[in-house]
């Protein structure tokens, strides 16, 4: 049933590739390619988040799936990259091939998800293009603020952090992918409270957004499958740990912040799903997973890649 | 020759509606959608612009053309957007639907163009989104800094303004589209310089992309084919008047302004191709043109447009 792909050459090399090849010059980039969204100096409490994501007919949403909410995911998609960073989205710009078959009450359902999301996070769409296509196409461009005492790279999880993820998984490929609620509140309400060592938002499934962690931070981790929660809709476990488009937050704290995590969870003051699902280890890359029958295995860097 | 299509309905008729739907409630958007780039209030005295534009194939470029041209393209059109606001270009976004048909050298032959041409005018390429598509697509969002003394609006041309353009115009068609200089340092000199009361950069065709400055200016003009420079390729005068993608910029000044402008050309301070073709007249949104046996005709708002 899921699509799970290796590790691909294509998708993980051509990264590799632009990230060599198209290093940041400005000393105002505080990173560049490589994260969730780019981090840009703008004055010394307050820096830029950007971000783009594009989907296109066929790859991220089927011809037939209602407009509305692909307008919707369009947007949530971003908002979801700059949870992902503890930032506070602001703008978009939003460039779209339209499709010569539409009429205009098809672009019309369209930008009425665009405008309902984007009003529902309080984003001011900026700016963009409309162009024609054989297939729909948009890209969404996302700007964002955020504190940078509350930036939150994949690059800081560290030995010994507990791993924590937002909401359920698996299972989005039957509908949900199209009408996830970004983590923007949860993002901000952890990262003013809270040391987020690391963080990154399950766009291609667990194991591989978690791999990206464990790469950018030079670490192992080990997860417990009897931890992980399961969306209702997940199939199975497979489903669980490699399914694509949860769109759920995946984050690493020390143990002391862990600690008054678990507390505020217990006593409901967290009010959002949240769940300890493991460790950082000190195993670079390595990533194990603690089975139902307490066996250990190793999982491989696959996932859900949209290439 | 040209394709010249009249002012559909279409795109301009869903731009209209766009900024009437997606009006900007942030108070730190000065200018939303509507304009070659949006303008943010980071700081007293600096503003952020951002634009966005899509490139598809068999829209903006030949599926045979050379992919280093289109990706130069790609990056150049998004920095005349830059250049048509007074602003310095910074940082870049690129979304790419890649062909599965592309193999490496493919990829690297189109990157290597986004990359000249972002070193030449020293964007950092800051992140981005890479998907299979059927055809290739690009999506730059380009970020730029502006002093707000320098914002150069379509809505500010005044009754009695002189409208200069720089560079000659027509015959785009025949490649020069793809291997097209923004006139970045251009614009910068000329807002550093003088109070440009409106600008655009011409991507729809001198006629259109002037009309869209009358409209929402709330102006008419008058130009003078006699005046209008005309490129070595351009085979006929509808080619100069509405053949797009020349990427010049088209701006007015005050009569003092101007006179100051074509004196600097006279004794040769100003070194690049900038020519005085017309003035702005008490007449909404009417634009006319004095042939060259000086007979007056009224032109219509039509174009190249991407729809």
């Amino acid at each position: 049933m899921v699509k799970v792909s290796k590790t691909k050459i294509s998708e993980l090399g051509l990264i590799d590739y632009f990230s060599k090849n198209l290093r940041s010059k400005s000393p105002s980039v505080v990173r560049g390619i490589g994260d969730d969204a780019a981090v840009i100096k703008i004055s010394k409490d307050k820096y830029l988040l950007s971000t783009s994501d594009m989907l296109i007919e066929g790859r991220h949403f089927k011809k037939t799936d209602n407009l509305y909410d692909i307008g919707s995911k369009a947007i949530a998609c971003s908002l979801s990259d700059i949870a992902a960073m503890g930032g506070e989205p602001k703008f978009a710009l939003i460039s779209v091939g339209l499709p010569k078959r539409y009429k205009l009450k098809d672009v019309k359902e369209l930008f009425s998800g665009i405008k309902k999301t984007a009003g529902r996070f309080s984003i001011d769409i900026i700016g963009g293009d409309t162009n024609q296509s054989d297939k729909l196409v948009l890209d969404v461009a996302m700007m964002g603020i955020v504190k940078p005492k509350n930036i939150t790279l994949r690059e800081g999880a560290k030995v010994g952090d507990y791993i924590f993820v937002t909401g359920a998984l698996g299972g989005s490929i039957y509908g949900q992918h199209l009408r996830f609620l970004p983590r923007v509140k949860e993002s901000l309400y952890l990262t003013n409270r809270f040391k987020l060592n690391s963080m990154i938002d399950i766009s291609d499934g667990l194991v591989l957004d978690l791999w990206r962690i464990l790469k950018s931070s030079r670490v192992g981790a080990v997860i417990f499958e009897s931890l992980i929660p399961k969306s209702k809709d997940a199939k199975s476990l497979e489903e669980v740990l490699y399914m694509g488009e949860d769109f759920e937050l995946l984050f690493t704290v020390s143990k002391k912040d862990a600690e008054k995590i678990l507390d505020k969870i217990r006593k409901k003051e967290i009010r959002f799903p949240l769940s300890f699902i493991g460790k950082i280890i000190n195993k670079k890359q390595q990533l194990w997973l603690v089975d139902k029958n307490i066996r250990l295995k190793r999982l491989k860097p696959q996932g859900y890649l949209h290439f």
